[in-house]
């Protein structure tokens, strides 16, 4: 597994990763959480990513339970969690960044982590009601406090990204080092364009998600939703539409010609391309069984043969359907 | 006429105004020139738009003759040029927004316009191989010089606008007050969203151009390309591709009919559109005749007819077609 | 030719640049400096470098009346020269980078030169006894003055150069933009190892001179000291020491081979060798006759056959001799 | 025994130190380890060096059992560690100094210590993978946290140096006040040239270690590598190489003469050199036994005895094969 920093700091992390979204919490007991880590960190994965809001905290819970469970050195991997949507259905609680939540937050994260400190906190959305200021004030002071080690974003412009480093740099507080934005064939508009002075500028890195965006790179929608699918529940209107529009499956198609010549699935092509750019630091990817891990880290076997050529193939297929 | 500051700045400039873009210098002479300010400046226009790179330098030198004609006041009208293109074939004097471009720049801009200095100099696009602190630098420099009186952008993302103020601020230099972007109903997404956080935090203000669409907006493509128009053109097949979208027009068509309600023009009503956005310092308008100009200018008896059921209507017709 | 940016700066220069050095004002006379100054320029050479000290100020003094005389705009050109050594016999005014000397010795430069700046500034060497904030200072106000677009540094230690740097940062004055370093195929740690955290850091710009190791990289010394050479006067037995150095110019013996090969000369490979390396921003070569400029530049035709073979074996025969 | 500031720093150290390198943990036990300190004390000396990574962190323990065992205030001794190349084999924990691995290390130090805080903490190594902005808000907060007391470097470059401190000037954190770098009669170029500029302006420290050269300079190589030294184990080839330099051991017999006049023994004479630099805070010397300490706390006697022309001939003898 090859290792990358996280932006220009000095830490490193697998250029694969593993995040608990959805799964953890809901499917998963720890017993089953236990293995997919496992499997996870026997092909070198130290990465491991996950979120306050993932399953109302039980996936924080759920998480710690399982490294607890293998026994890992705390050094010896990197956790992260992101705060924003809230658990509590409280006025200040909700949908902010603002200190009071943050500060609150952190604390609940940890608890049920079972850790003393996570290595990157991420701030899971803008929040347009509260300055960048007070934001960047509290993210500091939780990584003085040693409660984070380092500091991040997610789904922020640009500009917020740079606000923030900017009055981190003008009031000598911690600057963030990393982005987590939503990456993969059909979304590279912000990666690819709307951050591009940053990555020289800031010395940003990224941790991306959603490398085979939403499924739809799995080629699991190219004949229609199948029945139990998400897609085809009641309220997921929204999502049954991106996932079944006719031009993208139809990318999807070419796609998967391309990952049949590479001798890979379609999602270890999709996961790949996304690694091949060097301004991503890792790819999370995720899965809830021990098997999908080692899958989705099959894609690693195929990193080097994305030359130009088949770069330039992709590119042709996709870059038209893409935003 | 209204007058609007320019962002947070305390400069003052009339809400339209006034811009020498394609017609100046190739289809004007002098004696027309003049009358077309003359004509703004009688609806009481103060702001008169100009750039190094129209018609190679000619659209400054008339200009100042124009003015200079008209015998106007240094301190009665608010002229601004804009530095990018060039108008020299040199290594360093092309698309750059370098030291030394900069500096000697102004120097051919003031010479031609026969004036000491310009109100507002701006950078015509963004560098990305120039470092943003680079430019900040110069244009300060002009400032302090006295060359420019203030200083902003034009098509700069809203990260690289915040970039140059916060190393401005940072470095006790001269902080750019004004941004022109491309503004009209179908091209909103910059002003409306990327430059959000920006009016508060930095207090931007605006200085719009292409307030109808390159003419889309003033229906005369309702019909297909006439003859002679600039879209007819060989080599303007781009412009003719985008001028002559069904949808849009199809859009268009439903403004006529909200227009004519209203008693004014589709200009009219196009222009005084993108006023109404408090965020809009100024809206350039264009023209090569007086009569045009006091067409334009017609637009402010428009302003206030746009209440919000009106606007509601607008956004129906054009935001599913708008970038 | 190809463009390299000076360091991060937004000026460009080309890649294979002209320097006075010991020739102007000694061997050569107006018309013969101005066909050297042509033959360069019609090869793409935008970049000219001198000195105060060269040849006691003649050398600025017939660059100056050689580019009037070829009538080239200034826009087109980028000229530098490098203040130290002194050229008065004052106290004050010899061998220190000191603000009364600096501010004195640019008025001098420019009044030689006929040109109300030079592009680029040099400290042509670093002086222990004057606090390089006094420096920094003084370079800063030249700068501020229009005297010189950008300023850098000659033969400052990495430690002297970040402090120039950080000065400028805190104190938020001009900074640094490039170091003139000695570089050739002998004399190498600075420029890859001393330096080595700069061109990142600070966004260092190389400008290198002696690419061809006073002659010895010509092979000229390789059967002993040809009557009539500099190394052959009196008072240059340290010269001589050093070009005829046995180990050095067994090297160069199979450099001459690599040579052969390529279909170049031994002056052109070490030259291309060089500019091979993408922190310099450009190699700085000298010439007295027209013929020997265009000699130099066929170095560039060399460039692309550098791969990573040829400079292996280039290594091989030369680390072990370099500094 | 005279004691010195530890550079500008307020903290005394005495000019002759103890460090614990090789030898503990390995050959010795905590009693003769205990013995070693106490004569160490009883001489005067109060500084005690160590690092996490002699004997895997065995040296640390040993210090910190022999020191209880002592009985010694907190108040009355100064002991360093130094952070770097790690005693874990995780991806974070290796040749590093990344915020992650130096939070998690000094905690380890400490514990195997077993004490609160150590007085001065260093940098065993510069990172180049890792910015020095991160390392130096990690060793602040280490300061701030009272886990270190001072903090400093060892065996970085002047810049690197430099920027550490701009860095910590610039942001209002904690400054390095010392380096540890190699200093002996044959590694002169850094503590005399290199770091010049330091002394003055960041009012720099020296710990300096290898005071012997590593056994080379106390004479036991005159006659070939003795059986039974570390030079003569298979796979330290290299050392045998430096330590049986002809031309170094001619200059070291030359030496012994020079002790042999002074009435001391080549290595107190050696050590004594280093101590004679008033750049030097003090000298750490090592010992695996008590007349070994002592031996080297000999060389204190000498230290007035190094006037001018003793150093000169010392120079002579010398210089010629220093680096």
């Amino acid at each position: 597994m090859p290792y990358r920093h996280l932006g220009r700091s000095g830490l490193r992390v697998s250029v694969l990763s593993f995040g608990s979204w959805v799964t953890f919490g809901t499917q998963l007991d720890v017993g089953l959480a236990a293995e997919c880590l496992a499997a996870a960190r026997e092909t070198g994965v130290n990465f491991f990513d996950n979120a306050e809001a993932y399953a109302g905290g039980e996936s924080e819970r759920l998480m710690g339970k399982a490294i607890e469970r293998l026994g890992w050195t705390r050094s010896s991997y990197v956790v992260s969690t992101k705060l924003f949507w809230g658990i509590r259905d409280e006025v200040n609680m909700r949908n902010t960044l603002n200190r009071k939540y943050l500060l609150q937050a952190i604390d609940g994260s940890l608890e049920r982590f079972g850790l003393d400190f996570v290595d990157v906190l991420f701030c899971h959305r803008p929040d347009p009601s509260t300055p960048i200021e007070e934001t960047v004030w509290a993210m500091s002071d939780i990584v003085a406090a040693g409660k984070a080690l380092y500091w991040g974003t997610s789904e922020w412009s640009a500009d917020e990204i740079r606000a923030a480093w900017e009055i981190a740099e003008r009031h000598h507080l911690r600057k963030p080092v990393v982005e987590q934005p939503q990456y993969n064939l059909f979304a590279r508009r912000r990666v690819e364009r709307e951050y591009a002075r940053l990555y020289e500028d800031l010395g940003l890195g990224l941790t991306t998600w959603s490398p085979l965006a939403s499924g739809l790179l799995t080629g699991k929608y190219l004949d229609g939703v199948p029945e139990g699918s998400r897609a085809a529940l009641p309220g997921y209107e929204w999502l049954r539409k991106a996932l079944t529009d006719p031009a993208r499956n139809e990318a999807v198609r070419g796609l998967r010609q391309v990952a049949d010549e590479l001798g890979c699935s379609l999602a270890q092509l999709a996961i790949a391309w996304c690694a091949r750019n060097p301004r991503v630091s890792t790819v999370i990817t995720g899965a809830s069984r021990p098997e999908q891990v080692r899958e989705n880290m099959g894609a690693l076997a195929v990193l080097d043969q994305l030359d130009d050529e088949v770069c330039r193939r992709i590119d042709e297929l996709t870059v038209p359907h893409a935003s």
